[in-house]
């Protein structure tokens, strides 16, 4: 330890750090919370409700311009060290991973309001299983972020595969769905592109994680890429 | 102006500044490069060179990381003062956006791949006038970025409208198309998921825009929001 001075600024500059990481886990759990009643409202064919995890969106949106903010005004407390500047470039984008995921579960909300124009199709019921897999996976992230867990992180990384899997079966479902019924196109289309919006969650999870991974260990985590464009190879 | 040590590091950190403002604005050229030589390859049905634009796109991901580090470094130059974090925060965001620019492109470039096993299908056409306005947008944020000029960045944001609406009559032309030929469903699903990557391009064109404004004149641009999630609208 150092003189009195030093000692201070290091003690505010990790309780901050602390503080802003609480905050990152709380948007992360309003997201998780998001897009839980995005799928709820899907299944009750509920618009009101679809309006109100949209209004929602905009806290998340606020949470993380305040912890973008906050955040850079901490590294100004200390001299750019390795470690120091890993804690930074991870907290922003975390919080700006977390961010997307808002705005995909409001969009997952957003397109049961036209769905609900339309007479409901049988495969949506397998959102439901996707989203549980993404919802799962960034609960676990938040907590491999809170606890600087890196094997959970990796963990995380290596359930998007399963999550990738069930998007393209769910893919082709709703190709074929639409293929015996081309009365369901339309709703058909909007659910694909809320199955596409639910997988990139999981991908947005895996990024997180990675983030996590590098935070703890200084070094890129290796194997697998997250498979972001996964989506362009399931069609039949 | 302050004694030289002094003067001397805020030369720097503006030397700095704008090394990184010109690597950012050339990792926009790369992404609209690959846009441009996404569509090419939709155009010649050539799979081949679709895969070399994917394998491009690690050359944006490898200098977003650069950029990254480098405007975190910058701020620990100077005090954290308003409008340096405010350049620290739009560099770091306007990167962020240009990488996700460049995952759209490489998307498209993918997705083609999947439509060369088919036969081809007329409305690939209209990806090609998405793709220019988009471009357009993109290469104007990057001018407006260098520039800091303000106007230009709001003249960019009000263009995403005309983009959105194109993306949305060209939604419903490929769910009509599919309707009245349903051997064409799953090409015309990845044709709607390309649309969407290209109109999530001018999204991002938008985004950085407001960035744009926020750091000349340190206050959010006001009036309508950018449109990211009306895609779910257009749906017949």
């Amino acid at each position: 330890m150092h003189n009195q001075p030093h000692n201070h600024i290091v003690k505010s500059y990790d309780e901050e750090l602390q503080r802003l990481t609480g905050e990152i886990v709380r948007m992360g759990e309003i997201a998780v919370y998001q897009l839980g009643a995005a799928i709820d409202v899907l299944d009750r064919r509920d618009s009101r409700a679809a309006e109100r995890v949209i209004a929602n969106d905009d806290a998340i949106d606020v949470l993380e311009h305040d912890v973008s903010h906050g955040v850079l005004r901490l590294l100004a407390l200390r001299q750019p060290m390795a470690r120091d500047l890993r804690d930074v470039l991870a907290a922003l984008r975390i919080a700006a991973a977390i961010e997307r995921i808002g705005d995909y579960a409001a969009n997952v909300a957003k397109r049961t309001m036209t769905l609900n124009m339309h007479p409901p199709v049988a495969p949506a019921r397998g959102l439901r299983t996707l989203a549980d897999i993404a919802s799962g996976m960034v609960n676990d992230v938040l907590r491999a972020y809170q606890e600087r867990d890196a094997d959970l992180a990796r963990a995380v990384r290596e359930r998007d595969a399963e999550l990738d899997t069930l998007h393209t079966s769910l893919f082709r479902e709703l190709l074929t769905y639409m293929m015996e019924d081309p009365r369901t196109i339309s709703s058909c289309a909007h659910l694909l592109f809320m199955a596409k919006n639910i997988e990139r969650i999981g991908d947005h999870a895996t990024n997180i994680a990675e983030n996590v991974w590098f935070l703890v260990h200084g070094e890129e985590l290796q194997g697998e890429r997250d498979k972001r464009d996964d989506s362009s190879a399931p069609a039949p």
